[in-house]
């Protein structure tokens, strides 16, 4: 006996109907936290059965490490083009990366702020699966800015004295403070500082 | 006709339930978050009955605002005798803070982390009032270390450049993202960073 046949159109149907709830849950959950946000919420706002959760994910939590992998897949993606630019030097393309996501922020009135800055706040001593992939986000954004302030140094444009792997990291723990600090105040003034701070200051 | 007079003890009692509701309160909130926590778990935390919560505060946003100026006042009570003590010069002041809360942090497994970053986090996006109320926070402690800032300016021991406010307000968003990177890494690595960073290349 062969088993039954799904039609074609009901695999791409499962297909798109996790990739829905993913979207409606990285939105709510970035705006208004991780234990907030009910799974009801994200199925009713993805339109999606509330049984199907639990074909694609085995728990909340489950849910919650395929969100960090995807914020981490946008982060990547918005970063990408603007640190690989080689028509520009490498701390010209940090600092305009910087002051493309203060625009971006500014745009969206200063709203929710950093989706892996969040989740790590809210989740590092609730979940140690979660914390470990909200540490992996972070290590690997610094990774790439200490390539950047690598390559930098190898030009001679880092200060001889700075490490390019433990700046990188204060930079990326310093924008999360910032972030923070945005959010609370409603302005892009603490980003304007960290930027000045960094690049008119400590790479300098 | 004269009203029914309370016996003295149930004063007492009174100011001490709204003290174990706002202690087990921010301990639980501190420790999990605030949507996380409901009002019956603080309530059987605190040993208090149920319905006394709203005898003392009109919601939980009301309660979170209380919860705010608690956590002001206790890092107010960490800090005051160090940020005060005119036996040290004022950068050195504020090294020794930073250096014995990363030992507080340390012996305590680098959990919780800030307690009013923590909630910048997660509710400003949520309530205005907390917002306002958790920026207030920062700001005030940005102010304190203005204020050392401006007295190690005086003796010539901060660079001309660094302007006292920008700096202190710096400092404060560096150092709660130093934090947020500590709790999610679970070790004080982040904050050994800040103070390199801060101390030995921004400051000198």
């Amino acid at each position: 006996m062969t088993p039954p046949r799904r039609p074609v159109y009901y695999l791409f149907m499962k297909r798109d109907a996790k990739a829905d709830i993913i979207n409606a849950g990285a939105d709510l959950i970035h705006r208004q936290g991780f234990n907030r946000t009910g799974l009801k919420e994200i199925l009713d706002a993805a339109g999606v059965p509330k049984g199907s959760f639990y074909f694609y994910f085995k728990s909340k939590e489950d849910f919650g490490l395929t969100l960090i992998d995807h914020f981490q897949e946008v982060m990547a993606e918005n970063a990408r083009p603007l640190l690989a630019d080689r028509a520009l030097p490498p701390l010209q393309r940090l600092a305009r990366f910087f002051a493309t996501r203060r625009e971006f922020f500014e745009q969206g009135g200063c709203q929710r702020g950093c989706a892996i800055g969040n989740l790590a706040q809210e989740m590092s001593d609730l979940s140690p699966a979660m914390r470990h992939g909200v540490s992996r986000v972070l290590s690997s954004l610094a990774d790439s800015l200490e390539a950047l302030l690598a390559e930098a140094a190898g030009c001679g444009d880092l200060p001889v004295d700075l490490d390019p792997g433990r700046t990188a990291a204060f930079i990326v723990d310093a924008w999360e403070g910032a972030l923070l600090r945005m959010k609370a105040e409603k302005n892009v003034e603490p980003l304007r500082r960290f930027e000045d701070m960094i690049f008119s200051r400590l790479l300098r």
